[in-house]
């Protein structure tokens, strides 16, 4: 399993007038956190997205279960459970002070860059591996 | 059921470098979809606001199928499948051209103003309930 | 002098916790007058980009005058009071039941889709000469 | 003179079919940039706000002058180059690898959280004196 936690501090952008973070913004913290969570393991998406690879969300989820507030600091933990195949899934929650905020999940397939559903290249399946064969292989 | 139908042009702010719209704006459409949904049926949400209720979203879901364009028309479809009691539950439907780009529901709760689960108010209740019972009365 | 006035509704996503709309969005309606705008002299900004140029802003004003709030439906005037030359000045007002809410302008310069600067096409110019010229021409 | 650097990763959100970061997200930059230059000085905006004061933006300008793009981390410096009295003006830089990508200013008034035009809180321009005062002060 791949983690990576990450921390926004909430814009006064994201509130709405009932005084909390509006519920779609939620979902470009997601991007932040999966970003992030990439990033940790030398996959920058940016790189997959120079490589001609795209990976567009296909399906996304989230439930609110306590309002984040201007100028909080939020905790966006990211989640990469499962060696992708040709669906990407991956876990986030969103933490205040040990408190869950919300949780959800994203959905992504890999396309090439004019859209077409394409493989994952292979050096990202390769590299990704490493991180959930090890602790499983005997030797 | 109480279904509505209303349409927004998308807007370049948005796309995304993808050259699609960035998924987390069909929850603004959502909105868009439930706020003019309530109108129709002269329940406007700025009303329940005004008499101190808020309808926050606990969960949200969307499935992306196609990708909405810059400059398109898309109609967004809003379904009000059964009588809210405590939750209320909305299901939206994002189409282009006969095309369904997207589909998705939100789950909201009543609150007052403070944030607290409140009960729906009678008069948002009573004034439903004609849409849901009338279809299966005897008479 | 080409002038086009449009609505939008505000969407609770738009508002912030101040209850109004975040000054940031006002640029996204300007965005949409500029863009109705062009559609109302069939010159629709799409078109423009399908022919490889595209109008990135270099310059952004507003002066905030009165709040607008939620659900509102406000109207959006948008002036191109000159023919343009190598830049294009777009000058908005945002209004609610003849209140001026807010107003300001964009400039423009044209540039081909790598971001080069580029002249405005020739169709473009020659369109725009029509709603400029004739109420000055002598016959 | 009172002046803050802070620095932002540019979100996937942010960016716009033309690849570029959307004109009007840099005002959300401008936010971040003050949001962290008044914390900076002890003076966080939350607190004024917990205080009952608001200090809506009255007018709003940025030029753009080369484009932020996907993944970028920009710097955000931000300035107060005046003592407040009943507008404060905060001008605004953001640049990337020590290319100026826009610049730009707010000009804010103070209000009291019903809106009301407001004499800032005493023990805010007091603060704030200290920052301007002591370099010219003989003794």
């Amino acid at each position: 399993m791949i983690e990576y936690a990450t921390r926004v501090r909430v814009r006064y952008a994201e509130t709405d007038q009932m005084g909390f973070v509006y519920y779609g913004r939620y979902l470009e913290w997601f991007e932040v956190g999966r970003n992030e969570l990439l990033r940790s393991i030398d996959m920058p998406y940016r790189r997959l997205e120079q490589d001609g690879y795209w990976l567009p969300v296909i399906e996304a989820h989230c439930e609110y279960k306590k309002p984040a507030r201007y100028d909080d600091e939020v905790t966006i933990v990211s989640r990469l459970a499962e060696l992708p195949r040709l669906k990407i899934r991956i876990d986030y929650q969103i933490l205040h002070e040990n408190q869950m905020l919300a949780e959800g999940y994203t959905l992504h397939i890999f396309t090439n860059n004019k859209g077409q559903v394409a493989r994952p290249p292979k050096y990202f399946i390769e590299h990704l591996k490493r991180y959930y064969t090890t602790e499983n292989r005997e030797s």
